[in-house]
């Protein structure tokens, strides 16, 4: 018997495979495997080979919307195929990282959470709970508001200070005081562990979705202990160090050994950490 | 002969028509005047409807992407065919509020200035600069970072306090100081016109695309004044003031007269000021 949530069933899932791997599909036409044409019909083709390579091995599946987008209607139509490919226990996380205010926000939450029945979104703070609240109005999904990202120019903003304590601190307190269910999540970048642990410190409860390890340089081990131990479980989202692992016609083998390897690391980690 | 940039374009056709009228296109299913369907085909005819309504009298149009995606693949097909009702004189904003890691910035600018061919697009500046470059990589394209937004909780951000300027206005500044050739503009909202005057005394030049006039509330004649003497031309968008004129049969009329009253306003308002 399948449990009643997308929070439960991932959390059976984290249990079961021992590694909160979070399989990230970010399709870059210029990153496709060699012998793949670099159109809507080489990224699909990719996403699932990837999926099915290493589905298995992850808790969430997390799929950037913008490398569809791209592509237009056709692109739209290809992740429509693809989200019907996703398995009905794989956490299916769909980053589009919106932030509108509130009558757009609910038609945002509409394709996300209705049209492509995803599990979980990203959303961005910069509007306020205007731009929150209509997709906690789905009943169970979950949603990641952007805290610390990941990229270069994070700090932009993100590090500016208020009464003693960065943005990113402020929104991760904002988030973990207001909505207290365990459905509302923070994006955590791995790239500045030190952040990462200051964040965590910071609200001991929502669970993070961490961002940038593998191909950006974030810390594995960092990123495991930060999802360790909170209300809502955490996940550690790993995109081109799967993903891209090999270019040759071996991708699809490449994409599940190095996930492996990745699993077992977090497993370790994991375990040292008393789980 | 047609001026070479979307920006000469604009600036033409506000010297022609007299006014910084931006048609918003938003079409809420919920919303759609009686005798249309509450599906996509509503939502394009009700948009094909506007646009041609009230084209003539907007120097610019800006269609929210959010009520399209609502319907996946098929909103997007909608769209592309709205897009190509467009007239090549009529600057074409995508409002999209995106805002993401540089790699996948550079596919959502190629979404919204490749696929759509958009003149403009409304970014979030959440990210830094990582998520503004890739739009400003395409040639003469204009971007709308969002500053000060007009829904009731823009200020949950916006209004932190960071060396006694609230974060709205450090946006503005950074945005005016990193990009100088008038290709990026701020988001600024009419609700609280004490803070778009504060925002346009803190940063003179940039143009600013002004929200929230008409049904939320927004003040007409502090919108028309902050688009006077910039650097680049500033437009005022209205959205339901416009389009949502008449539930009845009579709608697209009701549109267009709303529209010509407006466009009047702004004349008059302009007038004062000197235009």
């Amino acid at each position: 018997m399948s449990p009643a949530t997308p929070l439960e069933r991932l959390r059976a899932r984290i249990t079961r495979l021992g590694a909160p791997l979070c399989l990230g599909i970010d399709p870059h036409p210029d990153l496709l495997p060699e012998g793949l044409p670099r159109s809507i019909d080489g990224v699909e083709t990719f996403a699932r080979g990837v999926l099915e390579a290493v589905g298995d091995q992850a808790v969430a599946v997390k799929v950037n919307i913008a490398f569809f987008e791209a592509f237009g209607s056709e692109g739209l139509a290809a992740l429509e195929r693809l989200r019907g490919d996703v398995a009905d226990d794989l956490f299916f996380i769909l980053d589009a990282k919106r932030g509108d205010i509130g009558s757009t926000a609910e038609r945002y939450a509409e394709a996300i959470f209705g049209h492509f029945a995803a599990d979980a979104a990203t959303v961005s703070p910069y509007l306020g709970e205007d731009a929150i609240e209509p997709f906690l109005a789905f009943a169970d999904r979950v949603v990641y508001v952007l805290a610390r990202t990941s990229n270069p120019s994070a700090g932009r903003l993100q590090e500016l200070m208020i009464d003693g304590r960065p943005l990113a601190e402020h929104v991760a307190r904002w988030v973990a005081e207001r909505w207290t269910d365990g459905r509302a999540g923070l994006v955590a970048g791995a790239t500045v562990p030190d952040e990462l642990h200051r964040l965590r410190d910071a609200v001991p409860a929502p669970g993070f979705l961490v961002l940038g390890v593998g191909a950006q340089g974030g810390d594995l081990e960092a990123a495991v202990a930060s999802c360790h131990g909170t209300l809502a479980p955490g996940l550690v989202s790993v995109s081109r160090a799967i993903a891209g692992a090999s270019r040759d016609s071996d991708w699809r083998q490449a994409a599940a050994a190095s996930a492996w390897q990745l699993r077992d690391r977090m497993r370790q980690a994991g375990a040292t950490l008393g789980h």
